[in-house]
């Protein structure tokens, strides 16, 4: 099954679009779980933990490596995704670690992703090209999400620059979009979302235009602002097409002893509001 | 002292512009080495091993981080990077993971890079503008290295799209530099360099034009073809100016019992070109 189907089917299971980020930040922790400090165990229990509230209101979970890796906790995440990918198979599991480099390196990235973490889909950086592409979808059956407008403030320095030449008319992010519809070598065989930033929903709308087909990870709902409605608007199609993410209105929605409760009203929330 | 001034002093301290990659790649180590297999005893063997026998020809040294990450052996490159930054305090250490991302994401990896890792500098992609560097910026002594032009047939894809508008003229990957040269929010304090591959001398030149006094890290030369005479007069600055990377042609000089004499010669070779 194409990555596109994997994500039309789990939209369709789960009737949601929504995508949890786990983002384990060790200063904000719930107090039940730092008993002995912000260990490797206390990550682990706080994902399990998420994980486990949320399920029932996402389509989608999304770790960002970052996280395990300033703290050399990657076979923290090695534990969670072998048991995400064995208790909810019908979820996916998008490695965000923006990847981005060429041949044997990239190679490498790829086993990171797929093997190592096991995930359904990766980010990554465009900026490298489609030979950076190219290891990671000569995997049939696995995805990627490319960087395309992103949610920040300094998303305008490159990503908005206006192109000239025969590009003329086009922004660097949608050029970026309408590569990823046109070319085989940025598609795969429907292998490619693109990352897009809630706050921007015009943007967002161009891409859509652009790459009509492709999924759309969108982060920035929530503690950065973005509005759901516009969002929905901009970016949905009838099967989905939209990986709306979540990480910490969800995560960190409380510090005390209910924090599996809170995580899982604030995801039923979003959910709902989708819906 | 500033990173561009702790190149100047490497640059100086060796008489050597060289920077070995460190790519320990599984398949391709030595066969005295692989008794075991390519086990992580292994590939800290040859890392140490390739380090000894280089160090008195280079200035610097670049852990690519994918081919640890692969196998799992992230702590392999915590353990290196102790002892080479305890044993060789004058040589630079490059992580090479082409980061980017924003707010406390990009912090955790800057605590990744400067902490876990011990980096003098990383590498990263500008793709997500000043907001996804400024977390690495505030470490005052530490620098970075932004792609700028790849030395990949895809870098051609985004980093060679002739701008519009108040741009016209410029090239994407010219952008980036003179951003690096102009704007402190992306230069910092002396501490923004640029990657730029050696099989595009006239690029490089452009490149160097933009941002004279920005350390360019070179790689392609060795095995990617690059040719050393063109990268010299194209790049070369008073002080220095370039880490010219090689990785593959020293790494795997010989498989056989003569490894390090073979990586040896490779590196002595390289500088003694250089000068």
């Amino acid at each position: 099954m194409t990555f596109y189907a994997q994500c039309a089917a789990a939209w369709q299971h789960h009737q949601s679009l929504l995508c949890v980020g786990l983002d384990p930040d060790p200063a904000q922790l719930p107090d039940a779980l730092l008993a002995d400090g912000a260990s490797h165990a206390a990550i682990e229990a706080f994902c399990r933990g998420i994980i486990e509230a949320t399920a029932p209101h996402c389509c989608a979970f999304k770790p960002q490596i970052a996280y395990f890796a300033a703290v050399g906790a990657e076979v923290v995440l090695e534990r969670l995704a072998h048991w995400v990918r064995q208790a909810y198979p019908h979820h996916l599991w998008i490695l965000d670690s923006k990847r981005g480099d060429i041949g044997s390196t990239a190679e490498r990235y790829a086993t990171e992703a797929y093997t190592r973490f096991q995930a359904h889909a990766v980010t990554l950086s465009p900026y490298m090209g489609a030979d950076s592409l190219a290891p990671f979808l000569r995997h049939a059956e696995r995805g990627v999400f490319l960087l395309c407008r992103t949610s920040n403030p300094g998303g305008n320095d490159l990503q908005m620059l206006p192109l000239g030449g025969e590009h003329a008319g086009l922004r660097l992010f949608e050029k970026v979009a309408s590569e990823v519809h046109h070319r085989p070598d940025w598609r795969g065989h429907d292998q490619s979302g693109l990352v897009v930033g809630a706050t921007y929903p015009d943007e967002l709308a161009s891409v859509r235009a652009l790459a009509p087909e492709a999924p759309l990870l969108v982060p920035g709902i929530g503690a950065q602002g973005g509005d759901l409605a516009a969002v929905l608007a901009a970016g949905r199609t009838s099967e989905g097409g939209l990986l709306i993410n979540a990480s910490r209105s969800i995560l960190y929605a409380s510090k005390g002893n209910d924090w599996q409760a809170a995580a899982a009203a604030a995801a039923r929330s979003l959910t709902k509001d989708m819906q």
